[in-house]
């Protein structure tokens, strides 16, 4: 039976009674529209922790002038049914008057880590979600918090804030989840028309030849870059919208793969943006 | 017996092993050099919970430059043993390179309080009391933080920081300390020379003045401060650098005192600049 919790109050004395008792506590922090990789977030959090805490909070703060925060998927039943379905224990779902109440008068700013990717593109967007995940984590009192690798911006900049702030919580980075044909898992594959949606799986087969070329010997990302660009083109119907090769977890530019590297992109179908990663492990 | 503990890790599982047995902590944080007020703040934490921790920190961030950061008294076996002496459990006294081990990527940053009183004259000092007793807190995970009154806008800006951030922390205010003859204890009272010392009575005498005046139905600010000053200016060889009152917690500038304010002053003496404040209370 999962619990629905909706006050930061009975959610903060809650979880200082479990930790109390010496149990742990897993979180999974998501704005709900919840698809499979958030239950495999959950289902790991399951397994690990001895209490396992889901929020489902549509922040917001981390929507700029224009963006979907209006229009964005609110099915807390749906939401409900599938957390109970995984085994979840409390459900957090607290209403945006209960989370700011008042005007906030100590704010939070990500630096440089929310200066490339999809943060030069959302100003504020990196700002709103530490604002979020501080206050969550402080009232959820998690022992590990379960992030997607989806989000591999996003969970470099949660990992930068749980250092800065010395917050006592593992992160912990979950692959990808995704299709039998590799497409990974979102919410917005919906949107895709039939063919886009057989188009889509060359998305991750971009990712895998470029995997094959660095397999292979090649180190310049823009020869790299290039290729992915050209695959694309050819393969899909959508607008490449970026492609880029970034250190990890420095998040600067990469002009050759010589470390840790992830290579990103984002495509545009005609009603929906698609991003995939992968991460690239070098010694 | 006190322990002296050096590092985050040892502190941050140490707090956690006393918090999963259901222990509360109560936390003291300071810059060190601990005088008499410092240790009422340590003898009421230990009066109200199961451990009481203390921390010693010299935060570079707080100081501008110019600012005294390099001559700051820094007197650790000395404040050992005064932590002792008042059964104070741990001592947690980390390096300036363990608590800021790289560029921070997540910065903190206070608003209209920190806009006022102290704040206006020292640019990013609340920034940096934010952001090392935000870190402190989620090192030593107390139940009950305690702070002076004496520095009545710092207790102010960490009481919103723990409204914004949902820390489940409890802060308590404690009354400023005074010697026999009402001069609130600092460190700096012994850069006074004697006739200055004996003149320093007059600082809370004023307060007192105030408080009178606004008893016998004064309610008009100026009024007040203007009779302070002249008191002040009449009893003392001291500069007065500062009357002023405010609304109480909203730190707004009271031109009327018609709910809670505080009256706070700064005078300068050759060696020294001391402040104290009072608290108004009216329904």
């Amino acid at each position: 039976m999962t619990k629905l919790i909706e006050t930061i109050r009975e959610m903060s004395d809650l979880a200082q009674s479990i930790r109390s008792q010496g149990k742990t506590i897993g979180f999974i922090p998501t704005m709900g529209a919840l698809h499979e990789g958030h239950l495999t977030l959950m289902t790991q959090a399951k397994n690990e922790n001895d209490v396992t805490v889901a929020s489902v909070f549509v922040n917001p703060l981390q929507f700029g002038p224009g963006e979907d925060y209006e229009s964005y998927p609110r099915q807390l039943d749906m939401d409900f049914s599938h957390a109970e379905s995984v085994g979840v224990d409390y459900l957090f779902h607290p209403g945006v008057e209960e989370m700011y109440p008042t005007d906030r008068q100590v704010t939070l700013h990500v630096g440089r880590l929310a200066s490339v990717l999809e943060g030069s593109k959302r100003p504020g967007h990196f700002d709103g979600v530490v604002t979020v995940v501080n206050k969550l984590f402080n009232i959820v009192q998690p022992s590990r918090a379960y992030f997607g690798r989806k989000d591999a911006q996003q969970l470099t900049i949660i990992e930068a804030m749980v250092n800065d702030f010395n917050h006592a919580i593992q992160i912990v980075g979950v692959d990808i989840v995704r299709e039998e044909d590799g497409l990974s898992k979102s919410s917005r594959n919906v949107y895709l028309t039939i063919e886009e949606r057989q188009q889509a799986v060359h998305l991750y087969k971009s990712l895998q030849l470029a995997r094959q070329m660095i397999a292979e010997g090649e180190i310049k990302s823009s020869v790299i870059i290039d290729k992915m660009t050209h695959y694309l083109t050819e393969q899909t119907t959508g607008q490449v919208d970026e492609i880029a090769i970034y250190h990890y977890p420095a998040l600067t530019q990469a002009d050759e793969i010589t470390d840790s590297c992830f290579i990103s992109l984002a495509v545009k179908f005609s009603k929906a943006r698609l991003i995939d990663n992968i991460m690239i492990h070098k010694k």
